[in-house]
Order: structure tokens, then C-alpha cells, then sequence
């Protein structure tokens, strides 16, 4: 039977407890490496916004909302700092219905499109379609493409609030982090203390808004260890390619980054010359604007596999 | 029999008048919608590029080396200010090899990886494939996927560079300007004054090192005109999507751009309500990194056509 | 007798003709270097916000609404490319009020106040001082600190709109560039084409809003030249302090380049190893935001001449 | 006699204990508002960068060197969440030499100026003058104008390292908050958990190299307490003028907040509409480049008391 990590009480949400990833929080569940773990997550909202009740609305009742809680910290037996967690998804287990939000003074076109009202949607879930309802009473229907959006490690002795991204992972709203692929996460504290939430059963690139189809989920992982093996921003494997994900301001910085840590990869792991990879990416990179919406920005920068072969 | 535009003879060209999109340039050709034409382009270095000989070595014998040379301006007839330009490609024909060149002080990311050696490499093309040489010695195929880094418009009174991408076209750099795709400009000027060149093989997303594979190329287009129809920016068609192209800096403002345009033309031509459209697109847009290493950055925002149906 | 240009009549203010700093400008007068010269010069709205008339207002009766016109080009004599133009800045006289404007969508905070609604209001100026008037009647007196907002040559090939500043100086809406300094501009075209507008009574560091106390003026100049002295952005010289002047976004690369210039200047014309002279810098630099609302924003840093004694 | 708090033994320095403003740290002193308190500062390194030993001297002995630790936290007698502190800057106490130095991989033109080599200086201090010499055998004098270069309360929940500035203080490195000036912070914990270190002899605007003339010293200051007055973002007050200083990436973004709390200010304050504020701003604030270095840049935008008066 696979082990189930529960998420953590609504009332045992706390600023300090579970909206950071942090060396000064006590690990909720230890799992060792090689064994696979089902872990409950809250969504964004700390379950908060519903089809009846808009975020504000909770507020006004006195209900302290919980800001993008995560399950955790969950301690991997054996992880040390210089060790690189990797991080398997095994799949996703989406609910029947999910919530998108807006909210003047927050995400990527505030300013620029000068709406004025906060909107609040609830979109059906179902044989993996998100049935998205316009205001024109349409129902438009986008296929779930499920992942993690926040994720990741403690890290070396600040407490980082789950809002932002960064080196320890955290809130990358990265589309790749998904069933199929595999996250290295670099390991700061022993234990790695690894927590994670805010699955989207869908997103935009760039998460223009500001949410996507925010979800609470069952998410199953196997852990692994590569001993020894230290990285400086989190990756990700899929069957067909190498990925950086990094998050900085501006966005250039963001996409440098990631292009650096991939001729990084390139040079360490496959015998690259680091000014060839450059020349090389420069041919043959593809990436993706992950988010633009919370404090650091995310970009992951990808080369096929196949161009690594000897 | 297709009417042909060659390019201009390379003595003939000179910064003002080859390396600006301006509408204090005579028009070399008239074209008229509808018709098709196939227009010779130089690379982005005018050809002074080669197996024996890089941009330093042309500059020391005396050579002005063109920087980033169009094939242009073309009138095209019927074209008045306050019109759309449409330009199908129809065919982009690819020589036998293109140059890749990184320099210090130019490219994505000088400073940050501290190279200090200026390098070109000329790569094989052939069966649709480039074929690229690692310092190694190994050859890297990569399939070509053609397109036009440069084309555009003449801006309404000002006389920009071909390396600056902007409302009015230019360096965008972006590889879905590329066969079977539609790109729209605004027109500016009465016969548009179109030009275009800078044609890569392949190029990887956000060109990170400052150039892709430069090649020479005979571009086969159909113009049309949408009369009465403005648009802010450029905007691009596939048969399944929609695309905006903006450039700006920082790059979060080129995405922005484009995201806005993309509200825009949702809200515009397909009835969405701003804000709904602004919300659907944070669950269900697609975003490109064209480039970051020319003057300003370049952003293409994405919607399948099939969301936009009635 | 001081040589005295008139300003070009309002029914001949083109956007392509005094909107642009640019080589395919004919001159309208010739210089002597030495020679004193007092200049007319629009205000930025040319002429066309009063006291009874906002912007807006002018452009619903269908008169055009000239966007920052430049007095110019004028030809400086014996001026060439790779020389550069001093112009000293003798007087600058101010009329008897001057024009501020808000307005949605555009100024450095628009999308961080969320204000709605245009504003225009007219402040006197008498005895050294700008009167403005607050929304509660009050009447705050601020002096007079004039200078040049717009000033600059052409560009080497392009035709550059007067709204954005470069290394050929143009909206850098430079307090600096005020009586009792010398502004150094790069020369790009024999007679240089010189041209000027865009005075302000006094401005805030930043020009937050849009705009300062827009007024038209008569500055009284005198051109020198020195000859194959070749700089790279504008320089300033008050009687205390060398400044560089440059222009980019975001922001920090507009203070780079300030501070890079200057570590250049130091170098060039002062002896001072470049490594040192960063290293100085970073304790004895002076900077100021000059504006943070034009297409490119600008930065000015200074060093007092004291420490470059030898 | 003035109550005086030493600094934390070396060997006690930690990153979580003395590199961090953070909730999880337990005061090392209180203090009671209205008290005068001498508190004693490491310099930024440490004390580990000296006349005859490099910081990276230090780290191949296999010390670590703290990295900008802070005196703290200091309890404030009362001091609530919701209230805020008041720390007026008596006088600053300098030693007789200060540590300069730039390194490549850091600082304002890291890959703009391309240097290559770590450097170190040491300046001596003297009768309110740092001597600076330069690599040609010049010492140069530079008047003190002492600050405090990081200093802050804990944050809401987060342990935040102290290279960072922020809404909570940190390392504003902004040279107004010095002896003469009260420096307005929010609090956000019970007893605000107050820390300050890395106090600089003098700094350019900009701090461009990375660092300034760093000193150990001992800073007298005494605390107040505005109850249940809330501000967003750390304040300054001359006898002059009134500042706002923030912190973000770009530097744009440092400046907007600044002048939007400005804004702020002037509307809770004084009475002044928001839009005519910003109005008025754009002819009458002053700004500095407070640095360009850590990771958010600060900027600080004043306004002279004078204006505020009714």
C-alpha cells in the first residue's frame, strides 16, 4: 500500500508554519528514497474561494485566508546538503472543479488593462477537460494538463515565504514540473525538508492573471538521492529533455539564468565547451515563460536529448 | 512566371538606405496584392561572413561590413495608413550553409559567462538539416525550421535600424514569421514601404547567443491588404493559432505587450469581454521568448484558434 | 547684436520634420562656433495647453497637436563626425506660467495610482518662482531651476522622434543640462544639426507624472567644438562636477552606462586605471534619476572635479 | 551613562543568527523607547577583510566570513505589530580605517566593464576625511558621511538574509539614514527585533562597486514608538525634507514605490490629494540611487518639508 502524507488542517494553517519553506519548521512525515508517497495538497486559496464565496468574502466573515499553503515539511531519510533531491511525478489526482481569479493591484496586466474589479470563476472538471464558462455563457473546453506550482526544499537558513520562487523551488508555476518528468531540487538542510501545494489542473503560459485553474490534489511521488551531486537552481528531466528552471527580476535575468545553468548542465555532465553550448542554445534551446505574476519570475530554458549524445 | 525582387548589390548598400525601415527610402519594386513574388535577401552580414574569413578579418581589410541589410523598401499598391498588411509566406529557400557567430560585448549572456573569445562557425545545411560542428568534433543534426528574422514596415515618420524590432516589424527575431504562416503589419505609409531580410535556418528560442543560422534566401510571399483595419502591433496567424509580436524591455514588458494584444484582438474581433479574455488566457495561452539580444526584446503571445469559436 | 532663431511657425511643425532629430532635415540657420545665439523654443505640447484649452480639448477641434518640437536643425560650422559639439548654456528666459499635465496610461506611476481622470494646471511663474496651486487652494511657491529638456544632434542614420533620449541626446530631461554647464554631444553629420526644445521651469528628479512646468523660452547658447575628440553619450560640465548622461531601460542600465562613461572619462582624460576608478566611484559618485517616463529612461552621474586632480 | 550593547562574539556569528532579520532569532537585548543606546557594529565582512588579508585569504584559512551580520535582536520595549518605530541616529563612531572592495561576479558593472581580477583596498580615516589612494600613488580625500548601511526589524513571518533589503529595512545601504535623520520602520513582531551592522565611512550613489568604505563602528540611536501608526515601507525624516525608501527589481520599480509612498504620505498626512501629489511630485521631488547592488535595488525620493506646510 502507498503511503498517504494527509494535508495539513485548515486550522493548523499558519503564516510561519505553512506558508514558507524554511529550516525552522518540525517535518510532518519522513519517507525514504526509492519509495513511492501520496501527498493530499491544499490549493492556493487554503480551500478558501468557492462557486458561494469569493476570497473577499471570506475575509469579511473573519476567516484568516491561508496564502498558498503547502504539505510539509516532509523529511527524505538520507538527504544531506551538496545532495540533489529528485523529485519523481508519478501522477496527479485532480478534483471536479477548480478556481481562477482576478484582482486589481495583482497579476501580470494590472495597470495595463485598468479593470477595476476583482472576478472570481469556478470551472467544472471532467474526462480531462476544464470547462471554462465565459461571460458570453459559452462553455470553451481546455484539456487538464495537470503540474505542481509550488514546490521545493528548505532553504540554507532563511525562512522564504511560498509565494516567491527562487534556488530552493518554491512558487514556479512551472507547466513542466508534471507526471512523466522528474524535479532536482539542491538539498540545503539534512532531511531536505521538502514541502509542496498549489497544484493547476491547467495554466496559461506566463499565468497572466495571476492564478490559473487553482485545485486542491493528491499528487503520488517517488523520491531519489543523487549523493554527491550538487545544483545551483532546480531542473527538470522529461523523457525527451533537459530543463532549468530559474526565477529572477527582470524577466531577462530569469531566462539568463536558466540559459547559463543549462550550458552549465551541458559542460559538467556531457563535454561541452561552455562557449560551444552557448553558440549551441543559441540554435537549439527552446523555452517557456512560466509565470510573470508573482514576486521572482520564471523561465525554464530546454534542449532535447538527443543533441547531448556522444 | 513569379515576378522576382533580387536583392541589392552589395556596394550599393549603405546604413540610411539598406539598414533602416524608413519612409525617406525610394521603393525598389511594386507589388501588387494578390500577386506572388519571391524577394532575395542577404544575411544578417551581408555576406562578409565565411568558411575563411570572420566579421573582424572583413573590417581590417576595409570592408564596411552591412549590418543587418533588407531587401526594401517595396511598395505595395493600395497600401494607405490606417490598413493592415497581410504577408503569406509561402516558401523560404535555404542555401547550403549559414554562420553562427558569439561575440564579448553582445549576445544574452556576456557577463555571465565571461567569454572572451570572439567565434564563428559555418554549419552545413542539407536535406533539411543542419548539421553542426561541436568543438568535440562531433556533428549535431538539427532539422531547419526557416523563418524571416527581419520584415516590416516603414514606421510612420521615423527612420529605425533593421537590428530594432518595434511596432513597425523589424528585428523581432520571432520563428513563427515562417512558411504557412500569415503575418499582419500595420501600414504606415502610403505602399506600405515593406522590407525584409536577416532569414535563419533554425534558431533557438531567445537567439541567447546573438545569432542563429545566418543564411542568404529567396523568400516566396503573397501580400493582401485588410483596408480599414488598424492594428497596434504585429500579429501572426498559423492555421490553428493566433499570435501578437511585441518587443520592449524589460522582457515582462514585451509579454505584456503581447499578452494586451492578444486581449485585444480577443475582445476586438471575437467578442470576449476584456477581463474574461485576460482570465482565460492566464489558464490557456502559449508564450515564446523570440529574442533577448537585440536593442528591445521580443514576446510572442499564443491562442488556439478552436477557443475562439462561437 | 546677438544672433537671434526664431521658432518655426506652428503651421510648419511636421512630426517628421521638427518631431525627429535626424540627418534628412535641411538646417534652418548656420552657427559659428563662438558665436553667441539666443534660440526660440516650443513648449512640449507645442503650444497648445493653456489655461482654457487642455490637450484633449485641442485635439477634438482637429487641430494637430505637435509632440515636442525641436528648434533646428542648426548647422554648426566646421563640425564632423568624430568630433564633439560643447554648447555652453548662457541664460534661459522664462515666460510668465507654464503648463503641467497627468493622464491615464501614461507618467511613471500610471498603473500604480490607479487615477482615472486627465489633469492640466497652469502654475505662474514671476520673480524666480513657480506658483502652484494645490487642489485645496493653497498656493506652494517653488523656484525657478531651468533647463533644456530636449537637446541633441542627429542621429548618425536614423530619424530619432524627439520624445526619446540616446547617445545623441534628444528628451533626456537632464536638470543638469541648465545655465552655468557645458552639455558635450557626439557629432554625427558634418554641421552636426543641432536642435533644441522642451524647456522646463523646474522638475522633479524622475519627472514622475509626465511632465514639469512646461514652458516655451529663449536659451541663450554658445557652440566650440572639439576636434577629434570622439565620446560616446552626453556629457555635462558644471563648474564643480563631471556627469554622464545615458539613457536605456530598465532603469540600473541607464545607471551603468552613467557610471561606466564616467569610469571612461576617468580613464581617457584623467589617468586613472579603470578597475581604480570603479573602485572610487563606488564611494564618491553622485547620481540622479532625470526622468522615468520617456521611452528610454535617464540617469546622470557625477563626480566632483576635485577628486580628479592630479 | 548610556546603556551599551556589544557586538556578538565572531565566533558566534551565524548565517541564521546573525544574517538574517527573522522572527526565530531571540533578542540579545531590550531596550526602552525615549533610552539612548550605544550599540557596536561588525563591518560587513566580518572584520575579515584587513590591511593584510583578502576575504578569500580568510576562506582558504577555512574561516568562514560572515556575510553582513547584524547587532540583534534588540527588543523593543512595547513595540506592537501595527505600531511604528521610530530610530533617531545620534551619532556614528568611525574607526581609523575602512575595506573597499569589488570582485568579479559582483557589483553594479560586472560584465560591463569585464575586470578580472578581486581587489582590495584599505583606507585610512582621519579628521573626518577617508583617504582613498589611487594605483598611480595619489591619496585622494574624501569627506565621512557615515551611515548605517543595513538596519531593519524582523518581517512578519519570513527570516530574510541581511544582503536584502525590503519593506521590513535591511540592506538599504542608503546614506540618509545617518546621524541627524530618524529612520521610520515597520513593525511587525512583538518588541519589533531590531538589528543594524554595516555601517559605511562614506558611499557613492549607487554603491556601484558593491561595496563602500566598510567599517566596524559604534552607533548611538534612541527609539520611539508612533502606536498604532502603520507605514508600509521604512521612512526617513531630515530636519528638511521627508523620504520614502523602497527596495525592488528593476530599479524602476524601487523608484515607483518610493514616490507612490510619497504619495502616500502627502494624502494621509498632509492633506493632499493623491492625484494632485503626484502632480506636484513631478516638480518638486528629489531622488537617490541609494544602491544598485544587492539583490533589490533601493532608491529613496524626497520631498522638502517646506511644501508640506499649510
Amino acid at each position: 500500500m502507498v503511503k498517504r502524507i494527509p494535508k495539513i488542517p485548515f486550522e493548523r494553517l499558519t503564516p510561519s508554519g505553512t506558508s514558507t519553506l524554511s529550516p525552522f519548521n518540525k517535518p510532518i512525515a519522513r519517507v525514504k528514497p526509492g519509495e513511492e508517497v501520496e501527498i493530499e495538497t491544499w490549493d492556493a486559496f487554503g480551500g478558501c474561494v468557492t462557486e458561494t464565496q469569493t476570497r473577499k468574502q471570506t475575509l469579511d466573515k473573519g476567516v484568516k485566508v491561508p496564502v498558498n499553503p503547502v504539505t510539509g515539511p516532509i523529511h527524505i531519510e538520507g538527504a544531506e546538503p551538496s545532495d540533489t533531491l529528485t523529485v519523481e511525478i508519478l501522477d496527479i489526482d485532480l478534483p471536479d472543479h477548480g478556481a481562477t481569479t482576478i484582482s486589481p493591484g495583482f497579476g501580470g496586466l494590472e495597470g495595463w488593462l485598468n479593470f477595476m474589479t476583482p472576478r472570481t470563476k469556478i470551472s467544472q472538471i471532467k474526462a480531462g477537460k476544464v470547462f471554462y464558462k465565459t461571460d458570453g455563457g459559452r462553455v470553451v473546453e481546455v484539456p487538464v494538463d495537470p503540474f505542481i506550482g509550488t514546490i521545493g526544499n528548505s532553504p540554507v537558513y532563511e525562512a522564504i515565504n511560498t509565494l516567491t520562487p527562487g534556488p530552493h523551488g518554491g512558487n514556479m508555476d512551472c507547466p513542466d514540473i508534471r507526471p512523466g518528468n522528474i524535479l532536482h531540487l539542491p538539498v540545503n538542510q539534512p532531511g531536505a525538508l521538502f514541502g509542496l501545494g498549489d497544484v493547476h489542473a491547467v495554466q496559461g503560459d506566463g499565468e497572466v492573471g495571476g492564478s490559473a485553474i487553482e485545485v486542491p490534489a493528491v499528487v503520488k511521488l517517488r523520491f531519489g538521492l543523487k549523493k554527491g551531486y550538487t545544483i545551483a537552481w532546480p531542473r527538470v528531466e522529461s523523457p525527451d529533455e533537459i530543463m532549468t528552471v530559474c526565477s529572477a527580476k527582470p524577466l531577462e535575468d530569469a531566462a539568463r539564468l536558466a540559459y547559463r545553468e543549462l550550458v552549465n548542465w551541458m559542460a559538467t555532465d556531457h563535454g561541452w565547451q561552455r562557449d560551444d553550448a552557448y553558440m549551441f542554445l543559441s540554435i537549439a534551446a527552446k523555452a517557456r515563460i512560466a509565470q510573470i505574476v508573482d514576486p521572482l519570475y520564471t523561465v525554464v530554458a530546454k534542449l532535447p536529448k538527443k543533441y547531448l549524445k556522444k
